[in-house]
């Protein structure tokens, strides 16, 4: 992802791995439109997205000569439509409110177009840049919870292409493997949109961080013949309580694993942290269109007429995690008062 | 699947829901490769056909005027290579030793190739036509576990096509139906070959029994916001302890149910009862190729040069099973001596 004069250049991850390809966003909403339809994702990666379609709309609104006073009502409805393309990642509300802290002062006090974009620039690279040090900060805080020779399990994709560069989980995996601790790495494809097939195995790869595909439904048989010795995911909320929304079927290896002894870790920064969400019970889970799950790669796979449900995430209940690894270090149970504690300092 | 004049007419499972083209095999060869490729599958479905690729075979030696005494080698090398298609789901095995008990006296008698070809088809109709029959049976003996406004969840397909009609999980579901008390069924998608999404939802939409599509990963989801009642499902090999192998996944769908103390079902005919395999751990797991997993509707879903694992089955240990639902009626645990009792009444 890269904020250029011309616009906001973003690698289009559905076309990953095949393909490699930048699409340009000139507006905020071909930056909702891109958020919406998953060109980008992962709770940090839409954050930042979202900060920079603020940036392209204050861009237009002082190419086109908007005035001071208008201003107002141009961040306000931008910081509403990207609000409003996906409920679950709290990363998108958190790098608005970012947004509108360092913005609101200066509109309060009527500056021109261009002061106001060029704080809004300032602000949204300074969250990409920050991002990456947590990432990294993340990535060291955990390394030191895999066993040597580790094999890892990992669903979904929290990597670079999740996050500004270098990943939560994924981060933490890339740290251990620096450290010459990972033996092998499973990625499981997560269906329906196979970001574990198509991004986490092209990272690993990428990285020649040894890597092996399964299908979603082969993690429990891998862990009960034991060549499962630790399980790493991401997270795109975290209530107060400790309790995890992550990528749909995360909530089922937590299940597993707890019943086979394996720690099970969440890598986030805390910015996904929401003390205002109290527990799972209320974190909105997006539900997305039957479509994505009955076609795949331009074909039908079921029935005409057939539906399928599409939760796009789980709640994973603070009981089943061993660990939440942040930027500010490794918290384990009673998750709440840790997690306030770092969040609150 | 019809054995007619020409050959075995053999619906190419492959191409479902999309297409319905029937095969027409003509060699015991050319069926071994059906049941390799997977054009047929689920283990009565498998031994059924493995028997009429014994009776091609023996019509070709008649067609070509094979000596008597050549005939039993002519049928000890199609049921050799029949044998090896596939080693998990024991029916096939048991199919030919029922080929094997029926023709092998006729062999040592010296009995011309009409009379064999005569003997073996009439044999291979009549296991065809008691699978029915069994199907039913299963049906009729689970379909009082499954509550009123059953929601069930079931993986793979255990239905008509697994079967030579009616299917032991889906037999169940079916005859619940037909007593009114199912209010939808879950079918899981099963990856990698899609049973669930292309088999099961189109045998169940056909038949008009309410069916929801789910990956594999949203089961425990569904589970913990309460959503299933029961879980179904069919069998490959059963072991003498009540050990079971079935479609990767299962092992996962088990020890969920288990931890939301939701009745686990498996049901199957009692020529998927092993009682020369004593436990899970002597169950053959076949591991297909990465290939299947890795590649999808003919596009590659992985970067290139990642591999996938693909074992194909898995195995659930007796104590994660509720009942077990057989033609002769239902057991519970412990499992041992109850399986014995019906296989050697």
């Amino acid at each position: 992802m890269r904020l250029v004069d011309e616009g906001l250049e973003l690698l289009d991850q559905r076309l990953l791995p095949g393909e490699q390809k930048a699409l340009l966003l000139t507006s905020g909403e071909q930056v909702a439109q891109a958020i919406e339809q998953m060109a980008v994702r992962g709770a940090p990666a839409i954050g930042i997205t979202a900060a920079m379609g603020v940036v392209l709309e204050l861009r237009r609104a002082a190419a086109s000569q908007t005035q001071a006073r208008e201003l107002g009502r141009v961040f306000a409805a931008v910081c509403e439509r990207l609000r409003a393309t996906r409920p679950t990642a709290v990363n998108l509300a958190w790098a608005l409110d970012e947004m509108a802290r360092e913005l609101e002062p200066l509109l309060a006090d009527g500056v021109a177009s261009a002061e106001l974009c060029a704080a809004a620039e300032r602000r949204a690279r300074a969250l990409q840049d920050e991002d990456v040090r947590v990432c990294r900060a993340i990535g060291a805080a955990g390394a030191p919870l895999v066993p040597a020779q580790a094999r890892v399990l990992t669903h979904c994709n929290a990597g670079a292409l999740a996050t500004a560069g270098y990943g939560t989980a994924l981060g933490v995996i890339r740290s251990a493997a620096e450290q010459g601790r990972i033996q092998e790495v499973f990625a499981s494809e997560t269906r329906p949109f196979l970001q574990g097939a198509r991004l986490t195995a092209w990272e690993l790869a990428r990285d020649r961080i040894p890597v092996k595909l399964i299908t979603d439904s082969m993690a429990g048989a891998l862990m009960q013949r034991e060549d499962v010795d630790v399980v790493i995911v991401g997270a795109d909320r975290i209530a107060a309580n400790g309790d995890v929304a992550n990528k749909i079927g995360t909530y089922s290896l937590a299940v597993l694993a707890n019943a086979h002894g394996i720690p099970f870790y969440v890598a986030a920064p805390l910015s996904t942290v929401d003390l205002d969400t109290p527990d799972g019970a209320a974190i909105p889970i997006e539900e997305r269109a039957s479509e994505e799950v009955v076609t795949l790669a331009g074909q039908r796979i079921a029935p005409a007429g057939v539906e399928a449900l599409h939760p796009a995430f789980d709640v994973t209940p603070a009981r089943l995690l061993t660990r939440i690894i942040t930027e500010q270090g490794v918290v384990g149970p009673p998750f709440g008062p840790a997690l306030a504690a770092l969040k609150r300092p």
